[in-house]
């Protein structure tokens, strides 16, 4: 058995700070679970400060260069807390190669170039930690990999970007609109001063791209994915959905559909009963059926100095243990073994089938619903239910929602764009997904 | 590495039979999870059968001898599912003792031997799994063991009975009353017809026992822990706890108090606004409170045929895999070396320190609540509030509700003596702990 274990950290900003706080405020307790040494030997950062103000003692190397860390024969675990997909992919494949393992928050780098790096983990034999990447503190990568490795997931839900929940949230129970609402979000430290990747869903598309591979152990292209954000989510959607008993959640759903998968990432209305919805503010959770297990819900901090840490040195500290029984990767990377895994075949958006909800501003003028029911039953389409605001102001806007029962998104689209060549509606016609079976 | 990997069930009752048709359904998707070969080669069972009715392929052998496949050198792994604490023992200490890892959903015999068989694996360098012991198909051992490898648990809290969950939800959400919400379980398959194990919390208070013991790598004497089942709660306290804006749930708690552990398990008011006030029905969920992770919660299945059998499997593959890679327990058994766990010195329940919702049946004439709050007042009790129903039939028997500021317990049960001997209260006082800063 190795008796000394090293690890270093690149980036000393918020998450790299948490992981050296917790590695020093913990280190006693530790102690009690590991039959060896684990050294924290050193931090690379441009600064060489941490950007929470961190001390570290002498023992602990700080370095500008990040080379120095990746090539040190001594550091046997790399983690990487850069962010990006530049510096870090060129700091995470010179470390692999060197033979280190490595630990990494990274989503929006396993999710764009995951096949890439997780293949050279694999050719170079070395393991790769990414539990911080989706969801934060939740275990739900090692969840999935490990926990189900029995059984098989088939549908997957997230809320897997805290930025967005804490501002849906925010206009679901203080009524307040998405522009205060964000910037609440960005004075609370929630929201990042250009908040395009969350808001956009970008960040959580990532999340539910790795996610989806582990689940079905297939290759997901993250282009193929569908992603919509929240930045069109109005407050009258909000007080629609909550009559018809919704609330809208910025929702990553995955789904297999015997071969193909369906993956997409866009406000949708879930009933207020479901688990998911009382999930409040910053938190994530992730809802997983699988074929035996049923329905499992994790759930807690997405992101955060100190959750996220927790994570990270969670798997500095499985890698560590593997390295010390001089085993390695004894789960597979992606949960499934690399020859299984081909590439997914995803499901176009406008083939999937669902229930909607449309959101139409009309004339306020007799006639309008008959005249759009028409179009939606031309195309086959029923109605679930519709709620037509009373009329104050003949010629004026009135907001008309509609429930539809399950139809396929391309008719859905066809038929609102018939609609809007009707002349009877303000705005282009909007709509969102409804999922009702989670 | 080893390229065939067997294993044996001991039990073909309701889990061995989910065990046994989740590897026949998934094979084909396991198999693309593992290099190298996973048989089930032989199911010890008395009557042969299974109680589920699962056909088996003649390639698994079915014997009425459990030896016969605790001596077979060709198995890796027992599963035990026989239930108990006499032949499961005897079983396990058998395979153990011949090398064999372990896998079991025994929570009984953990909570009462555990130190006795992880003690004989660690000897015999044999791995044991029982995910499945604690909360079903939740991941909450391994969650503790290692994704909070690096954190330290500082508070836990369980609803981990499913049987009680159910009676409650019915009592709280239908105003059934506890032998008709009892009655209702039963039919339902969520109670044994001899119900004792589930509603005295006995079962319950196995599982708190085991999530204490590894969330602070301490020894805990079962029989230290304070027990309280659901039997004497009342409509009554449902309905008043309601209206203070609290629900009743059969709750496990553990919280670290300085070299001190406080656990318990009773049933508990905690606020209509907490996630776990909204797991309903048969579902279990484990709340923890990290130092670095914060709140984490993990939600459910308990139990049930192919939950269970979810856990189990996933153990059974965690154990392979690492046979396969010819090492052996990479993470302790208890997730701390057990050179390190000491025996927890653990609290007793008249030294802790609660909130409390007194529920007390007094005549119903004036001066009544002065006096009580006169002997809570000497004890130096504070009341928070109280709800006094209205009066209809002077000399009669109304509720009196009170909820008290924090206060020792031992304080608490003497002030409801005293006032027992005031003659003014019809049945014997009643309290209930609250638990708010979950």
């Amino acid at each position: 058995m190795k008796k000394k274990i090293s690890f270093g950290v690149i980036g000393f900003g918020t998450v790299g700070s948490g992981v050296v706080k917790l590695y020093l405020d913990n280190l006693d307790e530790i102690k009690k679970k590991l039959p060896f040494d684990l050294r924290l030997k050193t931090i690379a950062e441009k600064t060489k400060t941490s950007k929470e103000g961190i001390k570290t003692p002498r023992s602990i190397k700080i370095t500008d260069d990040a080379y120095e860390l990746i090539n040190d024969p001594e550091i046997d675990i790399v983690v990487e807390l850069v962010g990006g997909k530049t510096f870090a992919k060129d700091f995470i494949i010179s470390a692999v190669k060197k033979g280190k393992h490595i630990v990494t928050a990274n989503k929006a780098l396993l999710a764009e170039a995951g096949d890439e790096i997780f293949g050279l983990c694999e050719k170079n034999g070395v393991e790769i930690g990414y539990e911080a990447s989706v969801a934060g503190v939740i275990p739900i990568i090692r969840s999935i990999k490990e926990s189900l490795a029995g059984d098989r997931v088939e549908n997957i839900y997230g809320i897997i970007n805290g930025t967005c929940n804490y501002i849906l949230t925010k206009m679901t129970e203080e009524g307040k609109d998405f522009d205060e609402a964000l910037k609440e979000a960005q004075k609370k430290g929630y929201a990042e001063a250009d908040p395009t990747l969350d808001i956009e869903g970008i960040d959580a598309g990532h999340k539910i791209a790795i996610l989806t591979s582990l689940s079905f152990g297939k290759k997901v292209d993250f282009k193929d994915i569908y992603i919509e954000g929240i930045t069109k989510v109005t407050n009258i959607d909000i007080k629609f959905a909550s009559q018809f008993g919704y609330v809208i959640k910025l929702l990553g759903i995955s789904k297999k559909q015997g071969d193909r998968i369906e993956v997409r990432l866009h406000p949708t209305l879930i009933p207020k009963t479901h688990p998911l919805a009382s999930v409040r503010m910053e938190y994530n959770a992730v809802f997983v059926k699988g074929y035996a297990s049923g329905s499992i819900l994790l759930y807690g901090k997405g992101a955060g100095m100190m959750p996220t840490a927790s994570a990270v040195l969670g798997d500095v500290i499985s890698i560590a243990r593997n390295i010390a029984n001089e085993t390695v990767a004894t789960v597979p990377i992606r949960g499934y073994i690399s020859k299984f895994i081909d590439k997914g075949d995803i499901l176009n958006v406008t083939d999937i089938v669902s229930k909607y909800f449309i959101r139409l501003m009309v004339v306020d003028k007799p006639g309008i619903l008959a005249k759009i029911s028409g179009i939606l039953g031309k195309k086959n389409i029923s109605i679930a239910s519709v709620i037509q605001e009373g009329r104050n102001d003949e010629g004026g806007a009135v907001p008309l929602v509609i429930i539809t029962h399950e139809t396929q998104e391309k008719k859905l689209r066809d038929a609102l764009k018939e609609i809007e060549k009707l002349n009877i509606t303000f705005d282009k016609p909007a709509f969102l997904r409804i999922e009702e079976s989670l």
